[in-house]
């Protein structure tokens, strides 16, 4: 199965000069929806994930699927007055714009080992705060997977001691 | 397993007289979130779900894991500006608020099955909403499954026609 195929590109989206990724119609089609999962399922298995660790908004659609599959929990990394309770916070650039992301402070307990999943890795701004916020907190980043990754963007240089699985490359 | 052990109450979040319930203590542990989607999983599946539709955010965090356990797709409902192709909106009153919600024209297919999946019944308006962006779409609502129902804001009242599943209600 091409993935490629479930993946619509959208010119000027959702600014000018932006070539963005769709990824709602692998997302409606069963099989393909099943066999990205399947494959990021095996790798959070493989590096042994405790916890499964997902940046709103997408981050939730692929995260919490595999924390169910694998029977382990799942903490949503979320923007800044989303989060009721103490948290910790880490701000950074993004590919357009600036961002925090927050974690609650109980969200990962000492020594568990995290895996990050979210949709896309572009800069690696997301998921380089989300890996502080868990070092933060004393989890352990095991491995980062991403549906989708924007290879000349190098996000990749972010994460040059992390184990990173990307399904599909642009 | 009582599931409320997973639920904090806070008092006035996100503003002053609303008890807001945070359900990411629930998401952490492993057996309250298995607990909690295997039910929402056998409903969905009774009801003979096509299609999940999920909308954000936490939407996403109890409907992706579903579509994935029953082998179908899943449809993100989004606000305004995040879908890039061509969308159908329906603009309404929150809890606490105004929102318009919106789907890709695609998203849902003539006459398909579809189980509509959120974290919160509240006063019913982003339920109702989905259930008129699924119904645009030639699409029938067969069920609408929520982690927590408040009663008293009586959300229900809109879901009249709907096979309901709330796993908890304060």
């Amino acid at each position: 199965m091409n993935l490629k195929d479930y993946i619509a590109s959208i010119q000027d989206f959702p600014k000018k000069g932006i070539l963005f990724r769709d990824m709602t119609p692998l997302l409606q089609n069963k099989e393909a929806l099943k066999y990205a999962l399947d494959q990021i399922c095996d790798f959070a298995k493989n590096v042994k994930a405790d916890i499964i660790a997902g940046p709103e908004a997408r981050g939730f659609i692929f995260g919490t699927p595999v924390a169910y599959a694998l029977n382990i929990g799942f903490v949503p990394v979320r923007k800044p007055g989303k989060l009721p309770r103490k948290t910790v916070e880490y701000a950074y650039d993004l590919e357009y714009g600036q961002n925090t992301l927050c974690m609650h402070e109980d969200a990962i307990k000492k020594g568990q080992k995290v895996v990050i999943i979210d949709d896309l890795l572009a800069t690696g701004g997301t998921v380089e705060a989300t890996i502080k916020l868990v070092e933060k907190l004393g989890g352990e980043v095991v491995g980062c997977a991403f549906l989708i990754e924007l290879d000349e963007l190098h996000g990749r240089e972010k994460l040059k001691n992390q184990k990173v699985l990307s399904l599909l490359h642009y």
